[in-house]
């Protein structure tokens, strides 16, 4: 099973209602268990640069089965997966992309978010992931 | 000026809208007068190569300020931009890419639908580009 | 329902016997229903060009759930998708991606093949397609 | 000589016994001499994003005729190769991609391994290299 547009719209108007209380406009892409995107929106004035970022969190995200932050975790100088953002087109290894579950706890997709801090980025989509299945 | 997020919902939702009424889930894309994503949502069972071609129509057309389809008529063999396809990355040059204009007839962005025949697709962008002007 | 290991070594197995069959070293590529590569066998002697067709024509197959040449008949300078292989990282529209069904029609990936005359080629890839439905 | 198909089904079945033995479904690649793909197979339930780290392990082993990790020795800051990881489409220099050698010591491939830490990636790749020579 992967994530439908019914679910997508639930995550997504999660994330920017995040957005908006914290006051920072981003970007926010929602990718397919299979890691291809499903819906993305950039916020109004959301930096621009920030789009292809949060699309390569979600895949990152959806190819790993695990939080775009975790691989970072293991990619640094001397880190046991150096320089894995080399591979499947680049990554990003940094925090802010996440993924989504079921009810049963089967990934489903993943979302990826940004254009703020990598903190206020994991913290919209957090809101994201977490939405739908309420 | 460029495309905002409600009118990229409203031309989304009318394209949708279509999609349904016709019966073919579509891939849609929207992208602002500067050719950058806006705006993606691939509906429930829409075919999957078409997410990378719905995205390049709608860049084509705001890279040119003109339909997808008019930049096929010239791109063919024997034409005067022969083969332009390779360029800005891979541009798509049948139907289905439209520029999305403000009140006074600016460009502020495009839309590029896939999913079904050219007709079809362009059936589709055509009632997404039309739609928050009313 | 993506295909698993054990229908891809079938219609490997197929694919390599027709060829075999026939005299041809062909690229024997399998991906799944996301056009994600899953399995792929590069016969003695076949080709070396040809692997990265047959890794295209699998992926063609499966992004639009139907045969390769299926594309290529529309893609023809003067057609209604002129050109659509420059999407999606690159198509192979002509034959020999075919895609491969479950019992109940589904489509669950794609085979590739190539190293021969296109006809050789659609002639290994649908001995390979055919093959786990036994 | 470059390995033959004969040799790589004997290096890929080795791998697959030692995955199976320690639980972890793996992605593994093997190319020959020239760093192209000759073999490939993602198990059931193997991490997608791993495929592509697989392939580029063995394409970083054939290319410098020497263990993957042995490059990431020499390519961390500071290093006499920092970044070499950008060169070739991308390379990866983590534990996991080993070169295949015939009776003689000469290298004929390399195989690479994804899907678990880079220990059990290791493991499972050199059980595959060990494979066709006993």
């Amino acid at each position: 099973m992967s994530i439908n547009l019914i679910q997508c719209r639930q995550t997504a108007e999660a994330a920017i209602a995040k957005a908006v209380e914290i006051g920072i406009p981003m970007n926010i892409a929602i990718v397919d268990e299979g890691a291809n995107i499903k819906f993305f929106v950039r916020m109004d004035n959301a930096m621009l640069g920030s789009a292809d970022i949060a699309l390569k969190k979600a895949r990152t995200s959806s190819l790993f089965n695990r939080d775009s932050g975790d691989i970072g975790k293991l990619s640094q100088p001397g880190g046991p997966l150096h320089d894995i953002e080399q591979t499947n087109g680049g990554l990003v290894s940094f925090p802010g992309g996440i993924v989504i579950r079921d009810d049963t706890g089967k990934v489903i997709g993943a979302i990826g978010v940004s254009g703020g801090t990598v903190e206020q980025d994991f913290q919209v989509a957090s809101a994201g992931a977490a939405a739908y299945k309420d």
